[in-house]
């Protein structure tokens, strides 16, 4: 066997039986605690982070040119950080010759090494953050925890739903045909698990490890070789993945190139090399419907899972808690200023209003109770940041402000007050008419639209709707009516939105627990594969068999 | 639950056993036997094909315009039956209606259905039977086995792959997540199966039933509405299995449009129509490598599911049974007169000659002795007709007829002698050198090549080099050493062509068995999905998430 598998052997069983019953679980720790994660954790996640700031990253594999690396941090500071490159078919040829011989290490010391390398990850989570939270934008307890841990409870999930998919494959057995009065027909049979090959996974800017990790394990596990493209802006958390990888795979004695990074500049993008060419065997991607549509157009039979974007509805009609209400939906909007591929984007309230415990609403008082929410949340500075973190591309703020005049301006987007290094922007609300079109389109950013909807089940059906025709990774509803809901249940289930409903506290839609919670259905727009499900890892592998004949 | 669901319990409890396991097993008793079928099985079959003749064949479903059909068999007479068409929109919306309810019928209902139409096909083995061979131009015993309780099983060995994925599945789960000293957050949640939608299942002129039997009961079984396209020539085997699910699904009170056929005749072919709608949200095809790139190029993010074509090779580097070897191989080249996608094609020797028990064989010694192998078993009318059976399209016979002229003719192909009525045609043996082109391309018939390699280390590498780049169901393998045997395992197991070994007696590398064998790779060109593994159901569905808080 394989004693790094020995040693994470507990992690494993657990994992897999938390896959069946998919309730609360995480194998590493949320909390940027000094108790947990030791108690300079904090400054030397900080000092290594600068320590890795203009000057080439130090990841020994095959390179040829000039290094490349133009990330800038949405918090005010280039990086400055540049990376090894090399020619597309070199790297799917390095990838390739590495591949074959993980694609035979025992299943057990590919998971052992995956094991392993999601423990060191864990332990750099101070150094990661940093990197998530310059690259990204997001605030540092959310890079922290969604860049840290949550990632990692991805990767391991996929580690085992990975583990589980090969255990379901005997692998020797022995096939016996009765033949009536003569001896039977027997036949020795073994099974291996053949890898697909080259994987190919494609980062976003937003969330480079949690989107990327349970690609990258599942491929591994499978017996994959890796190639990992990051976003030309979200670089270095991907850049430290593939040098964590790399060396607890040298260590283990095998090929490194098992696992490369294929980064590019914006302007000098490589993505294409490689999903043109026919030694990818399969290709994972998160990001823009756009580019997703060329991801997909390039499959050719090819295994390609894609997490694009969609229109994530809430149908507001009716609430016993008002204030919750609001506070709820203003936290969703504010959350990383809205570009998490979960945050809600228009909100339907019936045309008559609804009834709360603070009274009968109308579409504008839901409208300008959100936008008091939101003052109130974000009012402080401090708590401000923390919540929104910083924008990560300056694209949004232009879309943001056209947004705004896309119908009556409820709440105007503004730059954090007294911030001035982080490229900051709170939500804008905006009211429309069901009949109007800005909030058909997905608009990536701090923007909510409050939408006037004929009625409660109209509001049902315009919501579902813009679902199967955009996209959505998440749905949320309001209401006391049992039918109600019953009818939103059925709805958003047709067009596989996850529903969350009359969620009022601190849980937010947004939120997307590893272990429970199956990210993106596959059913609509927003994307053709589940974090993490069997469907997942099933079709990464596939099994050689040999059949030899046995004198009965 | 279901009354049929508990009828066939212990059928399925066996099923989804066996697929663990992958021993031998088989639901459905492949010997035509009145003893097991009903003494007057075989007469009643004959008699109900016979009454289908000459007339419109009785399916109740939405029908538009004059039906068609134009099916011909190779046994010499035509069919002369039509079948009911309708526009592809107009099938494709009475599959989504249906398909809304039958998605919420549950598991256990869906699962009983399909088990009673299962065994009802079965018990209509005689029936299929003919239906089969008067369309394919099988033998009466094989389109008995492979058209009825093989495929059967096949069916029913996707139903257990579909039963056990959503049963891993959990329906509800509390979510309890700490919060230290605090309450904690609680969600209960519910996962519901949620299909795809639409399914489109092409079906192909040699194993209409085989074939397709995997992919419309694991679409069926994950609640999916199944469109079946059957290729023109061989309708009616298709045609009497929508007939026995739409009679099942609507005696328990499910809307039979959740089983349609789209028949159309050769000149006027309907494929694309289904193809390019949107409105299909998942494809399986059986059929060329031509129309495969078709199918997968209009994929666009959908699950495709492709068994396409090969180039199966055998390498011979020694034997200690010469006659077994020659003999084995005369038959996998003479079942179904080598129209079965699994049938070798390319026989690789060494130039230097191979060792046997018979003494040393030269390249030229194999191909005679294959040649008089063929000319023993199918020097019989009556046994070469129940080996050959007949030529299912006429252009096999011009495809052949080409081949010989590729190299040196060792072994013609002759029509069966005395045969009057049958379009027949045994296998040809034709002696080529590695460099020349022929063998490289797959050429479906029954034609062999015998090609000399200069050594057994080249004859793997050109065998597996002509999978990787051709593809293949099948590779076989003769030779004594185990260091070579050994490297045709490496070999063949990379590019995903399950490997044979020495068979000499009667298995045959043609033969793949339900519940054991996995039935096309996807590592190679030869298609891109297993019958019948996990990968095969796990992406015809999703979950529909709900979330809801709970006080703690």
């Amino acid at each position: 066997m394989s004693a790094l598998f020995d040693k994470h052997r507990e992690t494993l069983d657990r994992a897999v039986r938390e896959i069946r019953t998919r309730g609360y679980w995480s194998a590493y720790p949320e909390m940027p605690s000094g108790r947990l994660y030791g108690e300079s954790a904090k400054a030397d996640g900080e000092t290594a982070f600068k320590a890795l700031l203009n000057r080439e990253f130090p990841l020994d594999q095959p390179a040829e040119g000039a290094p490349v690396g133009r990330e800038s941090s949405p918090y005010g500071f280039d990086l400055a950080i540049t990376y090894p490159v090399a020619p597309a078919e070199r790297l799917i040829g390095a990838a390739k010759t590495a591949g074959a011989v993980w694609a035979h290490a025992p299943v057990a010391v590919r998971i052992g090494i995956l094991l392993e390398a999601l423990d060191r990850l864990n332990r750099a989570s101070f150094l990661m953050a940093n990197a998530v939270m310059n690259t990204t934008g997001q605030s540092f307890i959310m890079a922290f925890q969604a860049g840290g841990p949550h990632a990692q409870d991805r990767g391991l999930e996929a580690v085992a739903y990975a583990f589980e998919a090969m255990e379901a494959i005997p692998r020797a057995v022995r096939w016996e045909k009765p033949q009536g009065k003569n001896p039977p027909l027997i036949l020795d049979k073994t099974f291996r698990i053949v890898p697909r090959g080259v994987g190919l996974v494609i980062g976003c800017a937003t969330f480079p490890t949690w989107n990327s990790y349970a690609a990258i394990f599942a491929d591994l596990a499978t017996g994959n070789s890796v190639i990992v493209k990051p976003h030309p802006m979200a670089i270095l958390p991907l850049a430290l993945t593939v040098k964590t990888l790399r060396e607890v795979i040298a260590e283990e004695g095998y090929d490194p190139n098992t696992v490369l990074l294929a980064a590019d500049d914006p302007d000098q993008p490589v993505t294409l090399d490689y999903l043109t060419s026919e030694d990818v065997d399969l290709v994972d991607f998160t990001g823009s419907a756009a580019f997703g549509a060329v991801v997909r157009s390039h499959a050719h039979g090819r295994p390609v899972f894609t997490e694009e974007a969609g229109v994530n509805p809430v149908v507001i009609t009716g609430t016993d808690d008002f204030r919750g209400l609001t506070g709820n939906i203003a936290m969703s909007l504010s959350l990383y200023s809205g570009q998490m591929c979960t945050a809600p984007q228009a909100i339907f309230v019936p045309a008559d209003g609804i009834e709360t415990d603070a009274g009968h609403k109308s579409p504008d008082d839901v409208a300008k109770g959100i936008a008091t929410a939101l003052d109130k949340i974000l009012g402080d500075h401090d708590r401000a940041m923390a919540i929104l973190g910083a924008v990560q591309n300056p694209a949004t703020l232009d879309r943001v402000k056209t947004a705004e005049k896309s119908g009556r301006l409820v709440r105007a987007s503004t730059p954090v007050e007294g911030e001035t290094d982080a490229r900051t922007a709170t939500p804008a609300i905006v009211a429309l008419d069901a009949a109007d079109e800005a909030w058909r389109e997905e608009c990536f950013g701090p923007i909510g639209f409050v939408v006037t909807a004929p009625d409660a089940h109209e509001a049902i059906r315009l919501a579902a709707g813009s679902v199967a025709e955009k996209g959505a990774i998440t749905a949320s509803f309001y209401g006391l009516d049992e039918g109600l809901i019953d009818a939103a249940i059925d709805a958003f289930g047709r067009v596989g939105a996850p529903l969350s409903v009359n969620l009022t506290g601190q849980l937010l839609v947004n939120q997307s627990a590893a272990f429970s919670d199956f990210h993106v259905s596959g059913l609509n727009p927003a994307g053709t594969a589940t974090l993490t499900d069997a469907a997942f890892v099933a079709n990464r592998f596939s099994v050689a068999a040999v059949r030899r004949p046995v004198a009965a």
